[in-house]
């Protein structure tokens, strides 16, 4: 059998031919590589574990969110990330104050409350009135106006368990945009059932819409207690005692560090999760988890050579509150059409158990080495449900940045979620790893490849 | 084949020779009747409802302890209870007042804490001082006299989940006597990892020999954030404010109720559980549960017809904080020879899963016909483990009153016990049930039967 001797000129074309095939090849091998480091790497963990621990509770205009900018800085500094920026803005924040409630006939009974975002204080002293009972939010709307004249309506609708998280969205508007309508049908004061899934009885807070009234979460078991008194048929009274204070424009910061890429530096990825939280907890799942895993992801993705394009990670500065969406997009408008990708991580630290890719780019090659990472990682591609993004890419995605979803196993997020209960030991490593893992292999072939996830030109 | 006619001499005969296996033959079938109405009656949910709703939470010495009498003298009343009897005792007792502790360096942190039962007050204003962290009891009792000096103790040890509870004996010295060890070695303050199972925020107290210095239960997470402060080599120091009163002479009432034997009123079987609790809850598990069982079975024992020995349930009115097992046996001395069996119910509102049997008795008919209503309750009779009592029975018992044990699930006992958590919603109505069932059973074979558990005389 002869031999077959290429000139040096039909080599080269021959190795072009089937470039894109090594290249996807090389991307599937360094996405896998990644993807082991990363399960291993304890990055995340220590990242989550130092902001907990030497910040905790982190209120946007509270001196805590001032210590937690320098730890952000200081942090990306400490792992590497180039051209770190504070882009400081200011946004209305709410502070609270002294807070109780208590059950004053027909029996006494101590109540577990936390106020709810944007609630009013009550007088000096506090307010006593009866209670109304709603099982359902819709029963309330139901209320003509003045119908709870002089009450403190109680809303104690509960929340289902899902893995999607999407109950949140269901229930929530009972905290979100019930104040204003117990307020406008009479009410003196609002209370409701946590949004929540758990059985303590520590309330979770929240943002709520303002009524001019206060309004607060009752925890779990304090919620069923009102319901059993009501159900007696005698008037069950209630004294709040609730002071806040809003600050109309507190200072507030988006911090952002790079790694750089070597060819394409001005094609940027934008990931990131947020620094501030809410104040009873000390904000570990809600959000120092995506702080470390998009911190984490980024580093390990640009090992072991630096990429082609730039992963920025950024540390959005008033989620919980509002305002660094706007900040963020205000910023960086200019360069919307340079974000190639745009990815938060917010929804807690359990395992990731689906990914939406935008459909442009999803089956370029790149994104085939993604996917071949991923059942080692038990992740399934959704071909049904699209990314929805999150709070604080909703700026940038509505001026046209395409985006990805990364959906965590949401079962236990609301046991958890802005109550004195969200602290570090409810993070599992091994889980927080698997987190890691898939945004390292995601951001490795991303900012190693041309993919293009763009539909259209960006809105000018 | 020719018939044979029995005699009526003979035939009265033969029927006195089967009777003792006719007699269990009908206890058995009377437990078996009691068991299954038992499972399918919500007298005990009602009552712990109606404890924890209209009462709530009940401290010895506080106007709800009054509350709490009037409530168990009209509900033995209102489920047919004769001889109900208010027996007034006096017993010191504690109660809390205003609390806080935070971590003020090197970085802010407030602290969940509950005082413990007997704890000092701190001047006003409070103390900070630097904390010491032992991760075991064991590692701060080998620290010699001084080593403590001006330093708060702060002892982290776990505690594991058991079946029976065991694990509390064990590590619950750490809250029981850790106070005045600390003292002794110059600490001005003494902290614990709650005695608990649970990862909540919520603190767990309980009682502590006071040791002259403020004493305090931590959350399970803020123990941990408190190793982990103290592992990074600074010195992390907590100011700690607690103010609290002690009462040595808080009025006190054991309350109790009668089913009279139709045959032998003064054969007394002594049951029931605390009417008490600790502060932060409403005293569910802790024990309404136990006034909920052992007053239904009472109840249920007792239909169709009367028993032939009397049932008294016994509700006690200071196990927390210690004083009605003493002033049961002052007041029953003379009696105690007629106590047929004692039994106390106050391992919460899991389900049975096990019997220990006073020995004498245990192969008694009566406890033959008992053993069989057992199987369907999927309960055994431990054949090794000897009953051990219980606080409140333990003087009588001193004195020789034969008892038996109904061993509760305690896996998730610990979770809730002494905490805010400790609430109706953690009561398992189909659980709570399967305890009235075993009491009633048990109740009625010994109520209509001669079954004798004394091992000798009761002593003088």
């Amino acid at each position: 059998m002869a031999m077959r001797i290429l000139s040096p000129l039909a080599f080269a074309a021959a190795l072009a031919a089937v470039s894109p095939a090594f290249a996807a090849d090389d991307l599937a091998a360094g996405a896998a590589a990644v993807r082991d480091r990363a399960l291993t790497d304890s990055t995340a963990w220590d990242v989550a574990e130092s902001l907990t621990s030497e910040v905790g509770a982190r209120m946007v205009g509270s001196p805590a969110m001032e210590r937690a900018r320098d730890w952000g800085v200081a942090k990306l500094k400490e792992l590497g990330f180039e051209n770190i920026k504070v882009e400081a803005f200011t946004t209305p924040a709410w502070s609270r104050g002294a807070e109780s409630a208590e059950v004053v006939g027909p029996w006494p009974h101590k109540l577990s409350i936390l106020g709810l975002g944007g609630s009013s204080s009550t007088p000096a002293g506090g307010i006593t009135a009866p209670i109304v009972v709603f099982k359902t939010y819709q029963a309330m709307l139901d209320q003509p106006p003045g119908a709870l004249k002089g009450k403190i309506a109680v809303v104690t609708q509960s929340m289902g368990r899902t893995q999607d998280g999407s109950s949140y969205g269901a229930v929530g508007v009972q905290r979100r945009a019930g104040a204003p309508e117990a307020a406008k049908r009479g009410a003196v004061g609002y209370l409701i059932r946590s949004i929540s899934t758990d059985d303590t009885r520590l309330p979770h807070t929240g943002g709520g819409a303002p009524g001019g009234i206060p309004a607060a979460a009752l925890s779990t078991p304090d919620a069923e207690l009102l319901e059993r008194l009501a159900a007696r048929g005698k008037p069950v009274m209630v004294k709040l005692d609730m002071q806040s204070a809003a600050n109309p424009g507190a200072a507030a910061w988006n911090i952002s560090g790079e790694i750089r890429g070597k060819e394409k530096p001005d094609e940027v990825i934008v990931i990131g999760g947020h620094l501030d939280s809410w104040d009873p907890g000390t904000g570990a799942i809600d959000d120092a988890a995506g702080i470390a895993i998009t911190t984490a992801a980024a580093k390990l993705a640009a090992q072991p050579g630096k990429p082609k394009r730039t992963i920025r990670v950024v540390m959005w500065g008033s989620e919980e509150q509002g305002g660094s969406s706007g900040a963020y997009l205000a910023a960086h408008r200019d360069e919307v059409g340079k974000i190639v990708v745009a990815g938060e991580s917010d929804g807690g630290a359990g395992r990731i158990w689906s990914v939406s890719l935008p459909k442009a780019g999803a089956d370029h090659a790149a994104m085939v080495a993604f996917k071949s990472a991923l059942p080692k990682l038990k992740v399934a591609v959704s071909r049904a449900a699209p990314a929805e993004g999150g709070a604080d890419i909703s700026g940038i995605i509505s001026a046209g940045a395409p985006f990805v979803d990364f959906n965590q196993d949401m079962n236990r997020y609301f046991d958890l979620h802005h109550s004195a209960d969200d602290t570090l030991d409810k993070i599992d490593p091994a889980e927080l790893a698997q987190n890691v893992a898939v945004w390292a292999a995601f951001l490795y072939t991303v900012a190693n490849s041309d993919v293009d996830f763009r539909t259209a030109a960006p809105k000018p």
